[in-house]
């Protein structure tokens, strides 16, 4: 299964069967270009935002997935940024809906271009004021581990396992890290 | 004019007039799908990625827009990123098509959630290795501005200005820059 998009064969707007072409406005990129109404239908990466949810005495909140892909593997709580939010409201939301954790969201830690899917994944720390949690359907179980016990060889994406190691090398720093998985 | 994505009416996979409901997934949105072919179309924020291009003398670079929205105006170099790029390499690709200009790409310096274009700004630093641009058609002008003369009234966007002030602010900083426009 993968996320990269499927390609553009009908207009969103008028359903008619559109032209993959130069637009015609200066652009140098062939686009998804309808015959008919003239829209421009573009597809560009989206933003998937979560936390790293961290208890007071240290460990790590993670998710095990209740849904594809990587059904079963361990993950941080994220997801596709949605209309209508920031970046920040988008990781706060996933965590919540992933976990049912309640938590206080602190600053962004990691930023990972991945052009493969078409995608950028963004991560913020998390301080967890509860340590009960309230899964949803995406994940099996929600569950802390210490950071000696973390599941490495059964995290669900590279950029969750990057996220967790400069995490752990460096709790208390303050670096955003900008970086990207080919 | 605005950048926000406009409401889907058919499927750009089967052409078939869409439904807006929820999926039926377990997703609690309501999303465009399509009663023929089952496919879901999302819309989500997008990404536009630009630089802060930065003479030795510390004079900035700028681009006169040549296109709407806010045609005339000053903006930093900036666009959104494409399928099969990193944030980086978007950055460094709108720099070169609007200004021409030979840059050396530095750190994440600023990533701003914009909600009521649903967009997030993301600009870097770079330092500028030629004083020599060659401007694209989207461009009437790329100039250098000493800070003093930065024409903070006639910039293009909110996320150009405030960028640009936490810039001078502090241009040897290292914080990234993390906030929200609403």
């Amino acid at each position: 299964m993968s996320y990269y998009p499927r390609p553009i064969r009908f207009c969103n707007q008028c359903g008619h069967a559109v032209c993959h072409q130069l637009p015609g406005d200066g652009d140098a990129r062939v686009r998804a270009v309808c015959p008919q109404c003239s829209h421009i239908q573009y597809q560009n990466p989206l933003n998937v935002v979560g936390t790293i949810p961290v208890a007071d005495d240290g460990r790590i909140l993670l998710c095990k997935r209740n849904i594809e892909p990587r059904f079963g593997t361990w993950t941080l709580p994220a997801g596709f940024m949605e209309l209508d939010e920031t970046l920040e409201q988008g990781a706060a939301r996933e965590t919540d809906e992933e976990a049912g954790a309640d938590i206080e969201l602190g600053r962004l830690f990691s930023v990972i271009s991945v052009p493969p899917a078409a995608q950028v994944h963004l991560f913020f720390c998390a301080r967890l004021r509860s340590l009960e949690f309230d899964p949803g359907f995406e994940t099996q179980e929600a569950r802390l581990f210490a950071p000696a016990d973390i599941p490495w060889e059964e995290l669900s994406f590279r950029t969750v396992s990057y996220t967790l190691r400069r995490f752990l090398e460096n709790p208390q720093g303050t670096q955003v890290h900008c970086f990207s998985l080919e």
